[in-house]
């Protein structure tokens, strides 16, 4: 089982930025996490970061027919990209949305997302923990 | 670690109604699935279910000083309870927003949740299993 | 042929509230007239009312398997609750939305209901008569 | 008892249009359903039919002094034309609003009406049986 | 100096429906005022009214080349009509609105006018003396 | 018959601002003409302009018991003045509200007005013969 | 002269839940103080409190003949009820609207009221002071 | 204690304008009683009344240091002044908005206070005896 | 292979009214262009124009049975035709939208189009050649 | 006669991504279709495909002086895009702006394109084929 | 060179209101620190504050043919000033719009402006230093 | 002191695009006027253009630890950039926003800014002299 993960922009941020907010652990780290709890479970996991939002896309093109389920956290991206969208639902594999903060106790323009339309699922607001629930929930989705 | 798991509207009907949407699980059944998990965590896992919004209110009320943590999925009442939002704020105890689909696939006044912007965190889509990660979640939170 | 007819949020004040308005026959009266149509149509009917709208969701979930049809005005309730929507949609009883008042010359709040699309059809306007002239639809429907 | 029967715009493609959405029953067997049930209930039921919005506003108009009651299924017209409202309202005959279809089942737009507010009543959901039941509506009003 | 005079659908009503609200004068006095008033102006009046709109459209479209004004009173099709509306603008002759109540004392959805925006001015309120004030304004105007 | 002429804010710039959209003549000379035609008419006309919200208001107050009628344009303060809207409301005078320019072909926020809702009439778009006009119709509709 | 003090939603846990903002004394010490006052007012005060929104209804059903005023504070209720709204519209009896916090300075959701349109009277933001101003107003208004 | 009494735009019209509505009280009348119920209380009343909005800020403004707290009822100008919430949050003396009417009960634009966010509490509804409550819960909150 | 071309409000006025944005031709020229591309096409063109809404919803029932295709520019009505959009969805041909300008760069409510919906494809901006073109679209797609 | 052929976001798997809404042809297959309509009418296209929107901005400002017309399908840019707006209304080339499938059946944020309003006319619908349409169309805009 | 500098409502507080919001400069101590600057740019500055709306709009018509530029800060009547616009927009003299705070970081109500429609640019969030930068730019523009 | 100056998209087109609009001087002409003021007031400037929105975002990432200060014209992206606005709220050094135009007097579209927020001033309207006058506020700002 091959697993994209995905971290859009300004995640590549995380643990410099706001540490307060967004926990102190670097992006590395948490991915880091992702692969072991991967392995864990049997999965492979392909860490992939980008803050633009065409390469984001081109990404998840590339995914059809290589990987199984993908896992993405597109930052600001999710309440504006319907590219990114667009690709997903192109490629027609399992996807979760993930987002380590609670996105409804912050701006109005972040409490709509045009990624969850097309995700299988979505979970928010565990911090880095956020990445390892859905690993767990994409995996046995995919079983 | 004592934790309390509330099911609201209609979720009674569960594995009867609708299997396609929600699966073949009754609600008693993914009680016991969150029990067990709860066990291998650690946390005593005490189920609830009403049809009443003001019931649900009163059980929130009731948590305060005896539960570490809640996890609920409100069922309809998600959408329009101002109550059952006041009643969480008012204890203050750490609280998971659970649903078994994603909502956001489904009807436009499903889109939005009065109780995201008091809860910790939300999961939604994993059908069952959401309440089994959710679980996890709230356990690490609570650690 | 039976036929559960609800009646929701302050319908036991007719004949008691704003007779000017809702007519000066009670509730009871009603619902015998309408146990005296059913007679006449082949169908027994079963009168139910309540003020709790949680109630009003049970007695629905009670419904699957008892009852052919459902005649429900649900009052107030109709333009605010998706627990009732959920229910109706659950137990898949073809179901009527009667009112008796035509919901469209009153305040803003009353023109939509969240009823209507789970129901297979309305009626609305005729006072008490909205009542008979449902339940002849719905047998007619039904049959 | 002399009632209007209006059929507004592509209701004379009834049993031809989409008979899986509006039965199999032309325009001529409903309006020959409707005068049968009138000689039964002691009303003469005028029918008439018209796709030209300025036409239905002039046989409105001229039934002024002639017609005790009116059923109107505008179809389309029903949301857009304030011209047959006008009309409906000027006359002040008591009107009942007809539709086949659950119109809140069906396209954002057509869920409201602006004729709702000058009608007696309204009946809709029940296909051709709508019409048989707005008569006895109607009928049961007039008496 | 000559001038078309239009009135909509609904205005063949006056002095018969709601003379409370329209005044007692029928249509046709009204017509015979103006014309009278436009004598004294030095102006041929040319009455017209029809309820259907694109009669409407074709009277202001042979009105190009013929006549020097227009007074327009599209009574419920103000508030609907771009085909009206296209029409006057396309002929590009100077034209007055004219209404005989007050649009903005009444419903929400008479509040807006697609007229307004291709006339030269508007006169509303003033009872039947509307047409006689509108004719006055345009003659100086054409002057 | 005592008629009061105001005029708000901006208007004494009438003749310096803007003649191409407002005409050349000075306010001076537009209240001179109203109040020559009043003569013509039996009317004394009391002009009266501010460009202060809270003396419109009280020059209305004071209205109260001495004049017969308003011609009123307020400028600016249409679009926005709920305290000259409760002045005109409290005299119960007869009032007119005049505009020089058609508002509906200008911004979006001059197409409403607080104003016509309390005044009898509208005249708008005939430059300074809108206030003519105004007074004429005024003056019959005080006969 | 007999008052009805209806508490909703939450407000059973006055002085336990954030005494910031809602102040330390408990509902019962509230609920005497009012019993105090009235007494002194010449006014018996009969407390109830439900978090069932059907409840809240019957209870003011069943003061229609029995109570000369209502005092209510709805929680969470006042900007979502219809129900409540019907019930209090229906008894007729004159009630009034009382909030302990200003209501204004708090959620967007919160800022509309559903009840205020059939209460005579609104006193919000004087803490548990709010009560006894309400029961002032209420025995004045009734006098 | 010092108490300033401001009355907003149109308020000097009390008594004379629509008693009906409004009592039958002159706005005098009205302050004499707010002044004797002040000496009973400890509390001395300064009222001011202005139709000017710039005025009333400015009235505001020269509160600070002077008096300890501020009744105001704004009229009209409660839904439109941001400039008159600026002076008293600027001030930062505790002030208390007051309402004859019920204003929920009244046109849409009413609905909404600009004052309200910055005041501590709202009486709306109880006629001039409205004023007698703000001052009793204003001096009850400042001592 | 035979097709119907519509034509709706105030195309007749094509080569006559204003030029500069429609160009210089005539509908008659317009529509011999359209036959002669459609014989070299295989094509036959019946052409078709009426400022009356329901005569074009008439003349699309018509269709049914005896066109293959339809090309539609139906003016004004675009924007505000229900029952022109119902009549294109009761019979099913396969239809095109075509517009001589780009509806949206000119007023806002062009912006909207009724009939997209309920066609294959849409053409705009090309002047007359958006007929041409149109044409050869559909061919294709018959074909 | 030059022509930029521009396709955006996720047009790249065509033929590749749900052939039944797109088709079976590749993205080269339909630019090669395009350059040999472009030899039969004198016209040479040069294809460019990005998924980046900033890249795509580029290529449009490098157009400048060296193409005559542009056409540009941006894809899930079209309705989110200021930036590749701004570009064509900077260089000012007539572009035409194509999609295979009719925008207006499918999710509501497809409904609105910020390119429309600076291209020159648009194509929608006719799968493949609208590049075709869009190329001739085009061609005889610039001849 | 001779500039008019215009502060609104509640600019007279400065340096006494909220420090630590405004700082703590007074507004004399600002007007000293701008006509400062404009010695050295070789302009002259006139500084004028007012509280109230309609004597700003007759400062600003006062302007023509005095002064060559204006610096303004309305305050509060910055987003609902129409006769503050009206005036600049009447003089057509070139003004610079002046803000010491960020408005958009401030309540949603602030975030629109109804005076930089008719300002040649915008300066704002510098503090007091938003009044020299606004005057260095518009000198620039001046000369 | 060294700062950052940003510009975005088509900002590369300055001098070429729409010199009536946005002056005739080049990006790089602005850029070197920038660095001379710079100098002059002891600040270092390092220009940076992109037209791709993910490279604007990881060059103010870059800037934390290295840059004291932002100036940012975004460009298109101004108003529709959340990524922007995060990182520059995740590097929180000082930023001003910059336009040459005044947005307010074009698009709708272009009225509301999602980097104001962020920013601690904004500049609008005085074509390149923006740059200067944002400059010098930034430089006091940080001095």
């Amino acid at each position: 089982m091959k697993i994209l993960l995905i971290n859009g922009a300004n995640l590549n941020m995380l643990g410099i930025r706001e540490p307060e907010k967004y926990g102190e652990k670097s992006l590395k780290e948490i991915e880091e996490a992702v692969i072991a709890k991967g392995k864990e479970l049997g999965a492979e996991i392909y860490p992939y970061q980008s803050n633009i939002e065409g390469e984001i896309v081109e990404q998840i093109q590339k995914a059809l027919g290589v990987y199984d389920g993908i896992l993405i956290n597109a930052g600001g991206y999710t309440h504006t990209s319907i590219v990114i969208r667009d690709a997903l639902s192109a490629v027609k594999i399992p996807a979760i949305e993930v987002h380590m903060t609670n996105i409804h106790s912050r701006e109005e323009f972040r409490h709509t997302s045009l990624l969850s339309g097309v995700c299988k699922g979505t979970i928010a607001g565990f911090g880095d923990n956020s990445y390892i629930l859905a690993l767990e929930g994409l995996v046995k989705l995919l079983a």
